[in-house]
């Protein structure tokens, strides 16, 4: 097959707009080859194990998935009784971009609440965090937060400890959706298990795709007593991969070694370089009418602009989304193949873009 | 990442213990690099749609998923109302392997009928074509058939129009779940188009996976008027890759050329070496106690063997299962990679495990 | 509101055709007035579950409904886990005339099974009690069989220990669909309990509306450790009714006394005067081409009658369905309210029309 | 069947603690005797069509059906894709009050937004009426607002046909809850069809239970092209009375007369003179602590009261409920059967309680 793009373009839409890091493409040529038994009993998933409790301990288990979609919807259901539902903030992935998936196929209904940067904390959990034994209201049972969040911030372990021991006192379990796990660690500085498994997380999303993957996730039951059916939940939810041991190589390709750390923090630091050099422009008196909606604490800015700059910008052929389009907000995303030169050429763009619309 | 398993060992027990064919390993590596649109707005997506119009004609369209669950739920959800049966053979996959997705998650009643040979007929349909208009009985919307079949047979083009005019003489759809769609046109020796779209078949679940990619399935829509929001129901089924070039390109690798064909071909031809080394073992007398129950028209052979016979095949490393235990009935599978001295060092085996039985 | 209809038709071709036994409508009567809490917590449900008591034994609990689909999918539902499916006979009402409301709404599976009279045995479960542990199959958890079952049979006690005991040591569970479960008692006359509770089945569908009731039906759970959640999933499949008390009240009417028996065994034995005079007209030679299909063990009769003639006796002013038109079955029903007028009545007519066909 | 209950005691925690109006018994009595089809084929349900196009104009359709959620689910998801989503008021019953059925059983997801009064606006719709053509998010197909609202608000016409227009222009469709649609009427003094179908209403729930039957409503389709599949939804949704001429006869009372309005204005006539008498109190100084959240508009009074008061009125007897508990807010709900004497023996309370209070 011939190549059809131009891999020189880079751009700030996702960081899924990224493709395979080359060490998990020869992480998937080293699985290939010969015979393994399908759907799971290979010798990669079975590697998988013990790579996940490198990070996460002894006596968790991952089930590796084929997206993001699939690990939470599968994930939650495990936690839920079929009258079960998820407080989330409003933001969260689940409730707002994945096409109603937790309600129609997972059976679930979502209690969301508004927040400032993505966070919930136990007060604005206890918005939702009632009615239980009311057949008339459907059933509190997890709390689900990002890490990092949809708006690029971090919790710390500290907050998330004090929401799981919230949701604990409540005899409810706590869900982390980390699509993006690896770039909280970056941020934090922290080892993958002291702001989850040691903060007191139930289970477990953990994204790989964003991270460098071609496409993996998996679900890491942190507490098996706070999940049940994944093995069956997860064929019911047509999330069980045949060749199962190309999944696994693409996660223990990021997980055995730091390629996920590096890779994340790489992200990260492309974000910030981003960030840095439009702040210290705004300081000069440089930068006008650029203003920040949200701390830059993993891979993405928020940013608003004047009025038609967006546009500008993307016409000289950088992409990215509009986040909140009736107040010019925009989505900036950096990615594990993000370069200086591709943040360097876009701060200039926006200088200069700036620059003729005032 | 290491190697972690013998590339040496290949056996009989499915074609999806099989790994990735090479030139599909070389397509995923030739998409890589740079940034593409996310979700399917990526040029091989795009690129795609017209590989699958080289075989099925304009006016096609596919949509790329994960597996074949996801293929066949999705496909079938689209073609039904929420109050829409789907007639099947009861060894349908769609049945018998896929955990109960289509009713939990489709929320489709399957009607499924008994046959000899995994194989539907207008008269086996119209067992359960009937009651449209009554509200106590599921509706039969869909037929749908597997090509080739679960148990290795393959419909002629004449038999799918049959049952393509039959269903649609009644105001029923027809589907077919082509995990094996390549076996099924090597077997025919016809066009891939010729026993599907130019026989009355309706949508498509078109099989990559088991005939050499990584992960790699299609619903192709051959009949606009037949399915609706395919768009939206991939997303809700959790069946939306977000690096979605990776996907399509294997389905390129396979289609733009002949790769597709080749190793069904050579699949098939494995099955029709091991069966016509037994056969010939059985005709001089040589064979006592072995016996078929299907024809071997495709990559499988089903074949029964005296009491503990399996057993002793399986101690000696040759992996396989039981399909009716009850009978001592086996199924073999061959694969792209199957060797001609693989199927020779198992044909030997055999020989040898029935002589000491006897 | 005036009346619009002809009291004085009654017909065979549903103990659902019948209205509301007089004592019934003197209990909602009864009911009525002042204000009691809504969905439940009310004072006629509070002594239902004490009628209950005094036919099931002590620690019974009981969910009035509003219909048997509602009964039986919700009762199902709290026996088993999403990934569960119920073995049944494929004649069984869940499978044949729920529209797909156990599919659909459900979620669960159907594994069913021919049977030659609509009950099951130890052995015919074993035809689909298999695949515990693999998440292909949807794993067997409940059997479900109909008492009486819908070809008017009647599985005897011992009938029903053996099923249950063969269940339970599969570690799987038995449901009882009960919509007849008055017309089994009276025709094994035995005390509810004895073919129910005492002979193993854990979650019972007690049918009120086809032994004279308006409209009520009741899930009582035997065995509480067979059932989770029916408090919710009763809200959540929409069964809740808000003026409850009009539920409990027609239950209460029916069980508190024998009104529920009296009217089941004349039911019974409308059916048993038609079979018997038609009985006595075969041996006699007066009646030729009238055959029975099953034994009359309740209130349904189920005979085949020369072709033309079933349509000669609708025409006649007598209404019922055909069975299996392909072989000219049809059905009789009896009902709390059929005269033996009535029966005298129709087997004149069935005389005669069968005299003039012949 | 014994009387169990007091009939003499009537409060104001719901118009669904209050019994059957003594026509509407009437109606079921004239209904009864004799057979009919079951499941709609009756003649009451034929003549409940002549009684619904009396107040809604030819070419209406109308579904009995047993409650409110089931009612509101069928009927939405008659009017939605697999696909949809429903914009509501935060308040609405389908979101808060019907324990996650219109997401589990329906399959929809609620895209709802806070208002002061439960009424939406076509400003607040606009908050959530965006993203068509994404299938990352659910796609907004009905506005499904309540008349009267959870809070007692009632729409104007102009309101409902500006919601309508704005619905429509989008290419959605308006869905009402008619839970109180009489009281509605009653309110606004207009005839049914006023509010509803002359102003754009596409599907309706008509509520017969609070306004007086034992367990009766309808989806009235006032637009034949915003609603598919009803006839095997309402199957499928488990809401089809076997026995349904008792129910549309329980319609009939109501509608094919005035004892819908007579009700209705009753019950609203007891809130206003509830209103109207604490409100003088206020005015002349004899009541302090009391204060009103929302307009008495139809029958029900949503008050504040001083701490400790709710549960001292409760210890005299008067049964209601807490709205929001943070607030000391509390509902006060009229019924058809509430009396003058009930009132102001409740005002008396009232008086005394808040007297000591202070």
């Amino acid at each position: 097959m011939n190549q059809l793009h131009d891999t020189a373009i880079r751009d700030f839409a996702s960081d899924n707009y990224s493709g395979v890091h080359p060490e998990v493409l020869d992480a998937i040529a080293a699985a290939n080859g010969g015979h393994q038994v399908a759907y799971g009993e290979d010798q990669y998933t079975e590697r998988l194990q013990q790579v996940f409790a490198q990070h996460f301990g002894e006596g968790v288990e991952a089930f590796p998935v084929f997206n993001g979609t699939g690990a939470n919807v599968t994930a939650l259901q495990s936690m839920l009784p079929r009258w079960g539902a998820v407080i989330s903030a409003k933001t969260a992935h689940i409730n707002s971009d994945e096409g109603g998936a937790p309600e129609r196929v997972g059976g679930m209904k979502l209690l969301t609440v508004e927040t400032p940067d993505g966070k919930l904390t136990p007060e604005l959990v206890d918005r939702e965090a009632w009615g239980w034994g009311d057949e008339h209201r459907a059933q509190p049972v997890v709390v689900s937060i990002t890490q990092t969040t949809e708006l690029g911030t971090a919790y710390t372990a500290d907050e998330i400890r004090a929401l799981a021991d919230h949701a604990h006192g409540h005899g409810m379990k706590l869900h982390l959706d980390g699509a993006r796990l690896a770039n909280a660690a970056a941020s934090l500085d922290l080892p993958l298990r002291a702001f989850t498994r040691d903060a007191g997380v139930d289970v477990l999303s953990f994204g790989g795709t964003k991270n460098g993957a071609l496409g993996a996730e998996a679900i890491v039951v942190l507490n098996p007593e706070a999940s049940e059916g994944l093995i069956y939940l997860r064929k019911l939810n047509m999330q069980l991969a045949s060749k199962m041991r190309f999944v696994s190589a693409q996660l223990i390709a990021l997980l055995d070694g730091d390629l996920w750390l590096r890779s994340a923090a790489h992200a990260n630091a492309m974000a910030r370089r981003l960030r840095d050099a439009l702040d210290a422009g705004i300081a000069s008196g440089e930068l006008h009418g650029l203003g920040f909606t949200q701390q830059t604490q993993s891979n993405g800015v928020f940013a608003t602009l004047p009025a038609g700059v967006a546009d500008k910008l993307r016409a000289c052929g950088f992409r990215f989304y509009d986040w909140d389009a009736s107040r010019n907000e925009v989505r900036w995303m950096c990615s594990f193949d993000t370069a200086e030169a591709d943040i360097d050429a876009f701060v200039a763009a926006i200088r200069e873009e700036l620059a003729a619309a005032n």
